[in-house]
């Protein structure tokens, strides 16, 4: 297992990449391949990781405020480099650079799934059950047909059934309201298009894969395990979870530096506190995978700590093993079949 | 101040509402019309109460699970027969019953003010700070066009300044991205429009009213006091705040029945728990005024309590006296003028 990993670009610099990869290397056996600025990295890199890893010089970068367009002819950068070792060879690509140029790149030089219409970015929600909910896309497509969301619903479906080994994952569109005349132009024409699907309209054991239309309400309590919008939405929605969850941290926080009462109460209360942390902790939850492409590309938080990066490999060799791709390419070569008939 | 409440098709019944009326009737004058079922009310009429408002029965009323235009011709409707009392002299209305039926009604009968594309609901997040943002469209329309976005940003503003009394409120649009160049194909639009029009890119001060895109992250930080989207997002995020301020009492509520130490710890927390209750509790935000008719609506939560109905009537007086729906006349008259300057 051959996982190329760029270095460059998050907004804590070269150190939690580097720290990532060390912690998941003492832990799984892989083959890595880092491409940055070896001037940056050679503090950070022991000699036994040394000893491990490819380093591949590659000192430019898409910084964060340019266009992602930039990044698909400037060869010289970091996630070029890294995306041609991915076409190449490699199995898989961790990246918590530009994530427009990593997504850009990747449908540019690894390619769309045939008959997927657009690749989408793919992340868990936080969740108070037991299954987290799988939300799709969070990013890659401000803009979205219908046949987009048709195309999101079956990739999360692969996605939580190979990757997350989820039994019987159900489907719900994420919108206005709960009943099935919600919606605006968009979701209304793609409730139609999902539920007149075969895959969703048929299930063996007589319950529907498809569960209609969800509320934002309903994200945490996981009533459907993948929840499909367009990526404006879900982008809105994502960091409005992360805007709630921390305005009640700093409430909290602020009542604790303020009172000793308040602070004995927060250490009878750690337990609490900790499970939010754990149920909350993105980093745990590793990336955000680039569904429809035809390699496992995972897009790290730009913000991403060391156990973050660890963890997105872990979700690179987990996603690459349960062979995602190749399944996902299956389920799109049936979508294809009734348009190739013959008229 | 003539006040019309429909008693109708709230999730609650009829006792919040009148229960509402009564705590806001002893505490400010004003007179209240009720419409609704006099059968249901009278056990909760008292005989102090009912020489104070006037009942209108009107024991017919449209279920939430009706479509919204079924209630254009339901003439013997509660809200119907509101609206027209409403249409006829009273100052304003408050409903917690079918909100589409209310903004339909509204619309139709009451009428938009010249100038405004469409109507918008508009309701206060949630804040951690001492200002708490508006938002709007939070329901009122699915699909928007870049122009309608304008208005609400005029429309919010007005009612920032005049109703809220805030000095110098900001605008913002809500997108996946801070930078101007983010967003999907309606926001960017939108975007050049409210940055170019005159209200929002000149100011006394020098500092522009418009502080171009937000992300859901920032919402409760009141970066700006208005937030400006579709009726879609905007409903989505609403309630994806309710979701994860519930979803995180969850976790503090199991934690709290399952240890003593954690119970001891939540009395201690009391004073952030009630902080937070307080910031969180839409009742005391009352309802969501349907900004752009000709005159005051307030939309009430389907399941208000009777605070949030009293609160409801005293955001409708303060709506009234603001004179807010004549200072958008005024605004909205400025906003055609170049339109009407012959070519």
């Amino acid at each position: 297992m051959k996982i190329v990993i760029d270095m460059m670009g998050a907004d804590l610099g070269v150190l939690p990449v580097i720290e990532g990869v060390s912690k998941a290397l003492s832990s799984t056996a892989f083959e890595a391949v880092l491409v940055g600025d070896k001037s940056k990295a050679k503090a950070f890199i022991s000699k036994d990781l040394a000893s491990k890893v490819e380093l591949i010089h590659c000192p430019d970068y898409i910084r964060m405020e340019e266009h992602a367009t930039d990044a698909l002819k400037r060869k010289e950068s970091s996630i070029f480099v890294a995306m041609d070792i991915l076409k190449n060879g490699a199995d898989a690509l961790v990246s918590a650079g530009h994530s427009g140029a990593t997504m850009g790149l990747a449908t540019l030089k690894i390619g769309r799934i045939r008959g997927v219409s657009r690749p989408a970015l793919c992340t868990l929600m936080p969740s108070i059950k037991e299954r987290a909910s799988l939300c799709l896309d969070v990013g890659a497509n401000t803009d979205c047909k219908a046949e987009y969301l048709l195309d999101f619903a079956i990739m999360g479906y692969q996605y939580a059934k190979s990757v997350l080994g989820y039994e019987n994952p159900t489907v719900g569109l994420l919108s206005n309201g709960e009943e099935d005349s919600k919606g605006n132009l968009i979701t209304k024409e793609a409730f139609k298009l999902i539920s007149e699907y075969p895959l969703f309209s048929h299930h063996p054991e007589n319950a529907p894969i498809f569960k209609g239309n969800i509320e934002g309400s309903d994200i945490f309590d996981n009533i459907v395990d993948v929840i499909v919008c367009d990526g404006f939405v879900g982008n809105v929605v994502l960091k409005t979870t992360e805007g709630t969850a921390s305005a009640i941290g700093s409430v909290f926080k602020s009542e604790i530096k303020h009172s000793l009462g308040a602070k004995v109460g927060a250490m009878l209360l750690k337990g609490a506190f900790c499970t939010l942390r754990q149920k909350t902790d993105y980093a745990e939850y590793g990336g955000a995978p680039l569904l429809g492409v035809n390699k496992v590309v995972i897009i790290s938080h730009g913000k991403s700590n060391a156990r973050a990066m660890e963890c997105a490999i872990y979700q690179a060799i987990r996603a690459k093993e349960s062979g995602v791709c190749e399944t996902m390419a299956l389920a799109f070569e049936h979508k294809q079949a009734p348009k190739e008939v013959p008229s």
